[in-house]
């Protein structure tokens, strides 16, 4: 076994990625440890070289490439099959999918909404001009503009959270008993939140926040391994 | 086996709710012909009697009384272990139950606000005061202004989808390779629409349509079985 994951890597060491996160807790579901290498976030050539397109995580193992965090997801469940399965039958595996869209689509939208301006922070001086200039130019305004109406994204985020919120009053983890990688997708999110601001959205009290707390204990307080947002 | 559905039933014989399609589809799945009992929309006291709370359907088992669709359907799969699999396993049947929110809030509500003004055709006259009254009570306006801003619900739709529409476009079903119960639990938000408005929300050649039409076609037609929405 000769796994390595590249993954993105902030200020002093920081790991803001949510899909780094979800993969990194894959591994550790999988008890599979990859050796690491570090890219910096505007590394982006050197990621095209190795994968031919330019994001991150990439996993290599021996001679094969795969990018896509879903697609490295599917890949450690199949090499490694006797390990405790991500996705808990086949129904899991499918349903999985869909929350990989809708964490991507619909929760990461609402979250970047609250965290984009503050986010910046979380990276390398170098790289925060390629942050700016790459995100403001998909968003068609600056940073600021693009979270400035924060009532609005307050409201927006309960909105989309709720399904989670009812769904993890009702069961421990997204998965049912255990988590799985559904749980690892959509809490890679709210780390991204976590990690990249310095506001906590998850009222004390709530499921989701008992459910990410117990997360970021999980394998060996593996959510609190790098540090978190710098202080003001 | 003596099983009992009671479901809501609209005018000349419609089937217009979303909780009892996604059961008909669950019944069907595991080969099991319940009887059926028609309920109208207004027997709020009826079903208050059988099971006390209001919501239908209600499945009966000699002397159980099973209520909320979700109950239902994993008493089905508890009841009737060596059917096939409404879940495919643990991982799915815990991923479901967060569709099941989903679909129930957020796509659910996405389609109320273009469908709820038309709706009040597919009920008995009998049961479109009551329908009218209850609903504009929550809604807090009159159907016709909670469907007013036509654009905007429709932009809703189109984001609300989008997840389900790449899912769908990346394998044949949400639970993956044959259909489960989530696929159900959309389906019937969409057969909802589908049977409840005069319009066609979903484009000609997108996955959805694909698999909305293939489900509207499984078992032996049962999506058409019933009257459509009522000719102008």
């Amino acid at each position: 076994m000769s796994l390595t994951m590249y993954e993105r890597i902030g200020a002093d060491g920081r790991r803001p990625s949510p899909f780094s996160w979800r993969i990194r807790y894959a591994l550790a579901h999988k008890g599979v440890e990859p050796e690491f290498r570090h890219v910096r976030f505007a590394d982006v050539e050197t990621i095209r070289a190795l994968s031919g397109q330019h994001f991150v995580p990439i996993l290599t193992d021996g001679g094969t490439v795969i990018h896509d965090s879903w697609n490295i997801a599917g890949y450690l469940e199949d090499r490694f099959p006797k390990r405790p399965s991500l996705f808990g039958g086949d129904g899991g595996r499918g349903l999985a999918r869909l929350i990989n869209h809708w964490a991507d689509n619909t929760l990461g939208t609402a979250i970047r909404r609250l965290i984009a301006a503050d986010f910046i922070l979380c990276l390398d001086a170098g790289d925060r001009g390629y942050y700016r200039r790459s995100r403001e130019a998909a968003f068609g305004c600056t940073l600021e503009d693009y979270c400035a109406d924060r009532p609005r994204w307050l409201a927006e985020f309960a909105t989309v959270t709720a399904p989670l919120e009812r769904t993890l009053s009702e069961q421990p983890y997204v998965t049912g008993a255990a988590p799985g990688y559904a749980d690892y997708i959509l809490f890679s999110v709210f780390q991204y939140a976590r990690l990249g601001c310095p506001d906590e959205f998850l009222d004390d009290g709530s499921a989701l926040r008992r459910w990410r707390d117990g997360l970021v204990q999980a394998f060996d307080r593996l959510g609190d391994r790098y540090p978190g947002y710098p202080a003001a």
